[in-house]
């Protein structure tokens, strides 16, 4: 199995198997060896403020907290010299954030906002990544920073 | 006006009139002068694990942020000689998430989950707040530290 | 051999052989099973501020982390049932700071400072600490957030 | 006075001023309108690790907070229409770390370590930054990232 089709895999499980994900409406859009996207639609129910249409802080947060996530297990994924099927089961559900860091920048104000992510510490145990937040003209909202264990 | 009734002002507009707290479920349930506790109940929707009945991480960022905003305009509330609904009109719009950090402790399993914080630094700019995340057990899930505009 | 001559000898490394330790004066004070001291005595050497005698902030960041540190390592060593002199040689070269967050609460004002920790998740390969730096007067100066590889 | 000459003066008090910068041997070797950089040369003092030579990680926290705050106060420069000495004297006092993170990426080995640092978020009260830390030979050691009271 090759490392394109165990992420798309992954991306399946994120998009329609994570029952919160489903709640908020994000969906991981690109996910391959270059890089992770996960995006949502700006919607009534992920307003945070009563007098202005921003998103709320905690969209943002899961947002950027899923992208790292996606970015670490990338990695695992990459590290492998002959990934199967057996590693999406056995490391998949080791991932889990340890802390996560997140700068808010400017209000989430936009039609559509897309995560990306890099890997900026790699182990077997341990990674570290930083994640960004953009709206659909490329207005940076937040960045982030997560310490993922991976194995 | 007193300390009280704003908080219970603010209470009502966290409740009622912000959208993602209701897509959520989330809700204030305790805010005066001794503190701030933001309840969820478990529910399907809720989720962020396929195999777990599991709280997702994007959950437990919100929770904590939300309940850091309250701890720290509590805070703001609290220094006013004269507090006036004024005050909420003017200093709750101001308010906002600087940064925020998330230590997640334990896997989010339980029926309910209780957040609550406390401040750490205060002043008429910037507040700084830690929180904690326990669930119906006091099974401590997660820590929060939070830096918030104030003024 | 016991828990405690492993923690003494732990001390022994950080006091008298670590190189910018010693240049700095901070000392373990105290290393046993209910807890980790790590104090510094002010000194014109230590101040980063020309019109006020305040401790560096760099010097608040080292104290918090070595005693981080510490707490992680020590929870490395009552995890073990039989503890011995190789877990020293084994696990303390494995011992290191993934991420830091150092929250400033006030001024570095005192004659010695006092950082204490207790450890908020263990693991085999991962622990997670809180921090606090006191004066001599017991003021709150700062707290802080380790995420530590232990394995 | 230029906005250049105010950069110069803060230059000369962090190298020249501040006892803990000359303790460590650490100093602005550039600050201008285009970037600032913090640069220290390894040395027998600042080693934090019995076995090798490795910088502490004290210092490195240090090198990215320094940093941190050179570039937030150079955003407070660039803000004014009109900056003068005046500017200096109000502001420097008001400039300090409200939070930091530091994430320690790779052993710091090398002969030299180098920290730059870019402004992510600009207020007239806070500036949030983020910074790296490399060595001589362009290895990257750490991220930080910063918050500031500016005003």
């Amino acid at each position: 199995m090759t490392q394109q089709a165990i992420l798309d895999q992954v991306s399946t499980i994120f998009n329609d198997h994570l029952p919160f994900h489903r709640h908020l409406g994000l969906r991981v859009t690109r996910y391959d060896a270059e890089g992770v996207e996960v995006a949502i639609d700006m919607a009534d129910h992920l307003i945070g403020n009563v007098h202005q249409q921003i998103l709320h802080g905690g969209v943002t947060a899961t947002l950027l907290d899923v992208t790292g996530g996606l970015t670490a297990f990338a990695g695992v994924v990459a590290r492998e010299e002959a990934p199967s099927m057996a590693l999406l089961e056995q490391k998949l559900p080791k991932l889990g954030t340890i802390d996560l860091r997140v700068d808010y920048l400017r209000p989430g104000r936009g039609s559509q906002f897309i995560a990306t992510g890099t890997i900026i510490r790699t182990g077997n145990k341990v990674a570290v990544c930083r994640m960004e937040l953009h709206n659909e003209s490329g207005t940076h909202i937040a960045f982030g920073t997560g310490t993922y264990m991976v194995g």
